[in-house]
C-alpha cells in the first residue's frame, strides 16, 4: 500500500499553515508517510474577484460557501485518483472519536473541505459529501481547526509516525481507558512527591498500579467508556 | 469591564500562529476585544539546553513536560493578576461544549496550558490546574489545537466579534437545535435546486420552514440534544 494521502479544502488556507507544518504531522510527511494537500477554494472561483461565498437565500445569517468552486475541486481531485472519503467538518456531523481516527488511519485517500462563514450549500453535502465529522459540540469560526484536529489524531497513528513505538499504547482510549498518570523529575519539588511505587524498580508492581490508576480514572472521569 | 485576556502556555507555541493570527480571531485582537499571549515554555526553564522534557518515571511512555517551568510561568503571571481559570488541555477533562464556551467567554483572565508529548507531571494537574478541559475523544499530539479551539470558540462570542451581529442566532446548539440547511446562488446548479420557500419571498413561511429543518435535522441526527 502507498503512503496515505489527505486533500484539505480550505476558503481561508493560511489558517492550516502551522498545526500543518510543525511537531509530528511535519515528521510524517518528511518521513514519507502521509502526503497532504492544500487546495485555496479561492483558486477555484471563476469570479473576477475570486469569491467562493455569497449571501443565504431567504434570511440574512451571514456567508455562505457556494456549490460551484467546491463542485470543481472535488471533480478535479475525483478524475485523478479514487477516494475512500469525502468528509465534511460541520458541529451537526458523527462525532468523530479515537475508534474513528483509526478507521480513517487505515484509508488511501481521503479529502477533507473545511466550511467557512455559516457553512456550505446545502447541495454540497448532498450531492458531493459522502461523510460529515464533527469533533466537538461546539461552533468555530470554521472547519479549518476541526481538519487539523483530524489530521492530527489519524497521522499520529501511521506506523512509524510517532518515534517511541511503545507511547501509544498508553494513550487515553485505547483500551477504553484513560491514560495513567505520569511523573517526572525532580522526584521532590517543594515537598510535592512522586508516588514511591514509581521510583522503587519493582516492574510487576508499577504495571499493577499504572492499570489500577487508569481504571480509578476511568470511574471516577469517565465512566461511560468503561460500558462500551 | 476590560477587555478579556488568555495567556496560552505551550512547548511548541509554533503551532499557534496560524490559527491565531487570521480570522476573527485576528479580528478580535485589532477590535481590542481580547488580548492573546503565546507563552514558550522553553523561556521558563533554567537547563542550559532549554529542555522542559524528562522520561516518565517508572515505565517508558514517551516524554514528560516537567513541573518546574510550568510552575515558574503560572506563578509569574498569577503574581500579576487574577485569574478566573487555569485551564489544562487533556482528553480526560471535562467536555467541552457551547455552554461552556459561553461560561468561559464572560471571564476576565484565564491561562491554557497546553500538554505535549505524554502530557505533564501529574503534580502539575494537583497543584496549579483549575480545570482541565477536553474538546473530544481522542488522542493529539499536543494540547495546541485543542487551546486554538477553545479561544476560536470563545473569542467569536464576544460582543462584536462577528462582524454580522444575528449571525451567531442560526448557530447549532445555541437554542439546542442544530442549525438549518443554508443555501446560496445559483438557484439552479446542474439540476441541483434550492427549495422553493427560500425564494418566494414569504418571510413567515421561510422562518417557518427554517425551524422545521432544524428540528428535523436535531431529531433524526442528534435527539439527545433535545432532551436536554
Amino acid at each position: 500500500m502507498g503512503k496515505m494521502r489527505i486533500d484539505i479544502i480550505s476558503a481561508v488556507p493560511q489558517l492550516l499553515e502551522s498545526p500543518l507544518n510543525h511537531s509530528i504531522v511535519k515528521r510524517a510527511q518528511e518521513k514519507g508517510l502521509v502526503e497532504i494537500f492544500i487546495h485555496n477554494l479561492h483558486d477555484y472561483s471563476y469570479d473576477k474577484r475570486r469569491n467562493v461565498d455569497d449571501y443565504a437565500f431567504g434570511f440574512s445569517a451571514g456567508m455562505v460557501l457556494k456549490v460551484e468552486p467546491i463542485d470543481r475541486v472535488i471533480s478535479k481531485l475525483k478524475q485523478e485518483r479514487h477516494y475512500d472519503e469525502i468528509i465534511y467538518t460541520s458541529p451537526d456531523g458523527e462525532m468523530f472519536n479515537q475508534k474513528m481516527a483509526n478507521q480513517l488511519s487505515l484509508f488511501q485517500n481521503i479529502i477533507i473541505l473545511c466550511g467557512h462563514y455559516k457553512g456550505v450549500d446545502q447541495r454540497v453535502r448532498d450531492h458531493l459529501i459522502t461523510r460529515e465529522i464533527s469533533v466537538g459540540d461546539y461552533v468555530l469560526t470554521g472547519g479549518e481547526l476541526p481538519a487539523a484536529i483530524m489530521t492530527d489524531a489519524i497521522v499520529r497513528l501511521l506506523p512509524g509516525a510517532i518515534g517511541d513505538e511503545t507511547s501509544a499504547l498508553f494513550d487515553s482510549f485505547q483500551d477504553n481507558l484513560l491514560a495513567p498518570p505520569v511523573y517526572t523529575r525532580p522526584a521532590d519539588f517543594k515537598g510535592w512527591k512522586v508516588p514511591d511505587v514509581l521510583l522503587s524498580g519493582h516492574e510487576a508492581n508499577i504495571q499493577q498500579w499504572l492499570h489500577e490508576q487508569s481504571v480509578e480514572r476511568t470511574r471516577k472521569q469517565r465512566p461511560d467508556l468503561l460500558k462500551e
